[in-house]
């Protein structure tokens, strides 16, 4: 490809709607446009890039024993309806009607489609196991589209369907799997944490999250520095400190703390620490008062409340619920709350005793409370949010706080799809019986920004070799010097014959210019031909991602270049 | 691929609504499955065959230096509101508002997504031309969805853009796409037509359509016995007729017609010939009045009226239009028509004289009407519709009438689409110009559709080798025979070596049932190794779409069927 016919007029300065460093040198390097928020064109450089990404996935599925189809975009609500998801996705599924005032969707996800699809041929316990994948958009209509292709309205994305007969099956789908997705995200040269998730919109039990490590990323995450564990924040538990013994326990005293309805008010006023403190949130789940307990230092996980409660939608009280329920806000504690309140309290709620809590009574607290005596707990569980520095729940190490972008997603879904849809088989013993599905997600263009985003300077993009949209670049760096073109024409021809992925520069601009646009690019190597190498039969050599220079004979060009391309990463 | 493991359940029957071949067996074979009315799933060999045609497709685009992007589906109304096709297109095109209310539809074509995107990056005739393409799917939401793939909502189209500093670039670009589109539809192996083709709702002057010849298909169009002219019905034209001399004339007198408007009713009443009628069709053409004037045997072609009278719409006069103008319905004829109205005449209609025509007056006709004497004619023009056997405009041979798929369609746009959205470049004098734009679409699963009907027996389809989902496959008949089954698995590794996209039907069914899916779902080349083979030492090959069947030593069976399939087509 020549620069001067490529479609893509790079840009000194990013708009200033883009935040990060990938949206921002992906427009500037003439790799997306924007057509509305949340929407993109791919320009030429890159759809190779994106192309890329995909072919590797695909490679990698196709290995796995993966088949690859195609569903379609527009979808009929009916089977989203039975399975909830029309409801729960609500505002953010793209919903329209056909002109005979059919309800349709636009798929942001397919396992209401793959689902039947797979029932309606495989019938037998001897067709299974079956793993189903397609590589298409998807579409969610997010509140506020951000961050380029990180928070999209259209996204391309990888979703794989396994189909097995049990749980085991389904199991050993899921570490297939498991191992292609490693695969996957290696070939991208990523850097990435594998985390257990929570399974938000999707359902099932067991799930992993991929997360490319991003200091930008809107997903936080958990990993242990002494040994394998790592969850998303959702899903993070830590290891539950020992119980206190319930000695020297105090004797409850109320305390006034007018107009003190916070923790760090209270604990001022009162000059004792938060950590000595009872938070007792009170939640909504289907119309139930659920009361939680946790340390005044620490949050309450409203995820894992959720997860608790289910399938009870939860949420937090509001005003009426604390005026019709004759709960104080601001001033709730776990004494005296009576039997038709579900009392749950964090593991860590065992370490204390001697709390200071609510009154129940506006403008009081009491000290000295403690578990068993002055209150009971219903449930002991973890609805923490975890934070860092806390045990390791595997280990005991310590827990460090990081951030990411999920470009995969696996889950374990058992039954969570096929029961509802009715999607069965004939098991050997010739009982009907639902299908056992695992679905696996990547985020395929979600890999080009978070590539972008581990891979840059102040410069420019610095691809890893198997995402650049060209190998190499040939910049002849004087245009008005008929040798160093016909050395330029030479050398891109001759790259060319030898299968390397080029582009010669063969604009009349300068050489600075050549160079901002090489680098911002990122093109792997850069080949620089200029007057004085003509002269003494040289060029350079530049990796783009280490900064590597070398001279080599003009001769020899192809063979240096080519070495080049195979040292760097 | 293990037919075992293959997501593909082929069926005895298909469903009733397939109406045609190539719906027929795409679905029976297990190419496709429906979702909702236009929507489908493609499935595994479905896909396969997809890919093939896309990728065909690709290279050919790219050998042309059309670039490849990627523009999203969902897109913003405005600039479709400009061109005025968020209008034209109508119902046909999916509307839907997004959770902020913004107007948004499904892209049918990109016309008003890529124009502004050039203008945006290529500002300078220097720049030019630059020839954008995708490959994606497009949305049309028809009243009535169905032969499959051929009537779908959502379709796969590879959509090219081209833009040029002047008129002369255009049909330079044009031509080169022409060449290019020759080269998909011969390498994938149709049989085609090229014909010039109507504009509809693209809009533009010259345009073609590439038609694969099918009985079925919903596309008529015309060629010439003698000579390359060929065009699709809505655009075709016949030579006009040598213009009779105007001697002889006969003098005008009415004949009462009662009851009789029709040219049937009249011509049988006097016992004349439907071609010694002269018909008066009268239009509403933006508030004016049209009439135009044919010979009774004749029918009128309203796009070309429409085409004629551009920019004004044009509509058939209703009752009440007949009324409101004082023209007598059925009984209208030229004579006397006032200075107002625009009189229209074929061409055809120089060949005659002494006309029989409408009265202007009910229940009355006259005879013996001529041009000039007796009426006058604003506009000579080609406004008839092409019958079977009229003459060649070209070349004088004769027009023969046939059918077939639009699997192709180019067209020069000129500023059809540059100049309302803006876009403009600086010409070299420095002027804003816009861009001379051409547009260019494939039909990619179209043609998979075309191919199926084109290429397909009693027993099933029959792939032109370039879109066969799998080269060849491998059946071994006797799976109790373990020499059989171990012979048919070295010859399944050996061929996969060897680069042959091969299936091995390893399933525990009959020789029949293998026989019977294989010819259904169309492999070139069938290996064959039974039981008696084994102990000859030889085996059989087919070829499916020639039926020629061949002998070869077991020990020689890669080279044989890589033989075969060299020779299929």
């Amino acid at each position: 490809m020549r620069m001067s016919k490529l479609f893509a007029r790079t840009l000194r300065e990013a708009p200033a709607e883009a935040e990060i460093a990938s949206h921002q040198l992906l427009l500037r390097a003439a790799y997306i446009r924007k057509v509305m928020a949340g929407a993109y064109t791919w320009l030429p450089l890159g759809w190779r890039t994106l192309r890329k990404v995909e072919q590797i996935v695909r490679e990698e599925m196709n290995a796995s024993d993966a088949q690859e189809v195609r569903m379609p975009i527009i979808l009929p609500a009916e089977p989203w309806k039975i399975t909830g998801r029309w409801q729960t996705y609500g505002d953010l599924m793209f919903k329209l009607k056909d002109r005979h005032d059919r309800e349709l969707g636009l798929g942001p996800t397919h396992e209401e489609v793959v689902t039947p699809l797979v029932a309606g041929e495989f019938t037998s316990y001897r067709d299974l196991p079956v793993n189903l994948y397609q590589i298409e958009w998807k579409y969610r209509d997010e509140f506020r589209p951000r961050f380029g292709l990180l928070r999209g309205r259209e996204f391309l994305m990888k979703d794989a369907y396994s189909f097995d007969r049990d749980e085991d099956g389904m199991r050993a789908s899921y570490d297939v799997m498991f191992e292609a997705y490693k695969r996957v995200f290696d070939r991208c040269g990523l850097r990435y944490r594998i985390v257990e998730a929570d399974p938000g919109q999707i359902g099932g039990d067991v799930n992993h999250e991929f997360i490319a490590i991003a200091e930008v990323g809107e997903d936080q995450f958990v990993y242990c520095d002494n040994c394998d564990y790592a969850a998303d924040l959702e899903a993070a538990s830590a290891r539950a400190p020992e119980a206190a013994p319930l000695t020297d326990l105090e004797a409850p005293a109320e305390v006034a703390t007018p107009g003190r309805s916070s923790i760090d008010a209270v604990s001022t006023l009162l000059r004792r620490q938060p950590a000595e403190m009872l938070k007792c949130m009170l939640y909504d789940a289907g119309g139930e008062t659920v009361a939680v307990l946790i340390p005044g230092d620490r949050e309450v996980n409203e995820e894992k409340v959720g997860r608790v409660m289910w399938p009870a939608p939860v949420r937090p009280f509001s005003d009426e619920d604390f005026e019709h329920r004759g709960i104080v806000k601001g001033y709730a504690g776990p004494q005296g709350l009576s039997e038709d309140v579900t009392i749950i309290a964090d593991h860590s709620v065992r370490a204390g005793k001697n709390w200071i809590t609510g009154a129940n009574e506006a403008d009081y607290h009491v000290t000295g409370v403690s578990q068993g005596r002055d209150f009971r707990v219903d449930r002991w569980e973890d609805v923490s949010q975890v934070r860092e520095g806390d045990p390791c729940p595997v280990c005991g190490g310590r827990l460090i706080l990081s951030r990411g972008m999920v470009v995969g997603h696996i889950y374990q879904l058992g039954a969570r799809y096929s029961k509802p849809l009715k999607a069965t088989f004939v098991d050997e013993d010739g009982t009907e019986q639902p299908f056992q599905m695992g679905c696996y997600g990547i985020g395929v263009d979600r890999i080009v920004a978070a590539a972008a985003e581990q891979f840059n300077d102040e410069t420019g993009l610095m691809w890893p070799k198997a995402l650049a949209p060209y190998d190499a670049i040939v910049v002849p760096t004087n245009m008005d010097q008929p040798a160093v073109v016909e050395a330029g024409e030479r050398l891109y021809g001759d790259l060319q014959d030898q299968g390397v992925d080029v582009v010669l520069d063969d604009r009349e601009v300068t050489a600075g210019v050549k160079f901002a646009d090489a680098d911002l690019i990122g093109y792997p190597v850069q080949v620089v031909v200029g007057k004085r190498g003509i002269e003494s039969g040289t060029l350079d050599l530049k990796a783009r991602a280490t900064g590597q220079r070398e001279q080599a004979p003009l001769d020899d060009a192809v063979t240096a270049a080519q070495h080049l391309l195979a040292t760097v990463p």
